[in-house]
């Protein structure tokens, strides 16, 4: 089609991440509760990240080396960034109930000193596991800029909207359990790497993710008393599977396909960087 | 590699994106004026996005429309987001002067009024010469959530850093005259669509971009009075580079290779939406 003129043709395009909630909203009108917690959990089926390409190569034993290296140490951004997330919602709220409910997601990642270890010392004896320097991996050298961008998106979202929209942009973890589930199995039958140490960040999640959204579920559920709370509450949860989307779609193209790092990322051993020339 | 058992080689990685400027300091000497000029150069030389593949595609008209398309929609929220960019710096700025200075750039962007169009307007009217609606473009519905992330790390930057590093940020205008050229070229050598309207963004800009950063260098020169000062200069300016790059790495992951839209982005005439299955 290169050079052939473009002719004009005016398109006004549904948004189709609008249809399906707007649809079961019949109109304005409020949902049922019923209804709301269908179109929130249908989020999940229609784009949730499990659905994306590069965990099915991830949890079919497909990637290397180097690629389940990479993929770690971006995802490290994200573990990090996820207390400074909660907190971030936490110094907004005025109830002491909601945070207190709330405190205990800080200490399952940041840990309580007693010797158990946190989401984040746990996601370090991953990194450990799969070969990768600690002092690098917190050091957050060589994550992918577009890494950066989408979780500090997250942590910006919840600092700027109501409290409702951050709660709802936390139910992603609705869908979480399976996914976890479906990594713990690929990485045993696939990854000599995996053993209880590197494990044990997904293990743990597998208890504590039920607990956090059953808390996080019927607070949406409860305190969406209108239908534009409902819509916030839909949009907010779709704003958050496109932050672990986008997180995948980058490292899918540094590290797979078409595998261009970009300059200043992380190059795993045996790949070279990619070269760019004027 | 899969299930090779992935054996622990602890690693210390160079910062490469850091080590041409921090050898040029000399260790943590203040460099003179010609050198500090000389490493904010090195990294456009080094990573402008003028280097990024899907550039040579564009320029070199080997791109059909419904890419071009996601390009210039895309681009869009670039382009609606700079004047925000500007007032956001403008409204941390005590110096009278300075603002007044930085105030034409707005003034470029949203135009005056007097019937001369700004670039908003001049962008759009690339956009109705490549078939899009103008409504779909101005709704920002269908933009990929990584050019929302890329973006608005942008203005949050200058949100939230010193002045200095804020003007710094906005100097890749230093390497925009020659990738402005070279799209006026390449438009006219290969696509119907270039005329007087669409190519109007970029010709004004060659006149724009250079009077803005011959104004930014020297502020920035002047006012990078010590070592700490001219190194966060350098990573705002790397920084700004990797705004731009990852929103075409997210362009080309979508819609070149491998060609995967995220759920519920643009979807061009023609191309059908990506089938993401469990």
């Amino acid at each position: 089609m290169a050079g052939g003129g473009f002719p004009r043709v005016p398109r006004t395009r549904p948004d189709r991440r609008r249809a399906d909630a707007e649809l079961s909203r019949k109109g304005a009108d409020r949902m049922t509760r019923e209804e709301f917690e269908g179109a929130l959990r249908a989020i999940g089926a229609r784009q949730y990240h499990d659905l994306h390409p590069f965990h099915a190569l991830l949890h079919g034993g497909k990637l290397n080396k180097g690629q389940v290296q990479a993929w770690a140490l971006n995802r490290f951004y994200y573990q990090v960034s996820i207390p400074r997330k909660d907190l971030t919602l936490m110094s907004r709220v005025t109830d002491p109930a909601l945070r207190r409910e709330w405190m205990h997601r800080v200490l399952d990642h940041d840990g309580t000193g007693d010797g158990s270890a946190g989401g984040i010392e746990r996601w370090l004896r991953l990194t450990d596991g799969i070969g990768l320097d600690r002092g690098y991996v917190t050091s957050l050298k060589g994550i992918l800029p577009a890494t950066r961008f989408a979780v500090d998106a997250y942590v910006n979202f919840v600092g700027t909207r109501t409290t409702l929209e951050a709660v709802a942009s936390s139910l992603t973890e609705l869908f979480a359990p399976a996914i976890h589930e479906q990594r713990i199995h690929g990485f045993e039958a696939y990854y000599a790497f995996a053993n209880d140490a590197t494990l044990s960040y997904f293990r743990k999640r597998l208890d504590q993710a039920p607990r956090d959204v059953s808390f996080g579920l019927a607070y949406v559920l409860d305190n969406a008393r209108t239908p534009e709370h409902q819509q916030q509450c839909l949009d907010a949860l779709r704003f958050k599977t496109e932050v672990l989307w986008a997180q995948l779609d980058a490292l899918h193209h540094a590290y797979v396909d078409p595998g261009h790092i970009p300059p200043g990322a992380f190059v795993p051993e045996g790949m070279t960087p990619t070269e760019y020339a004027r």
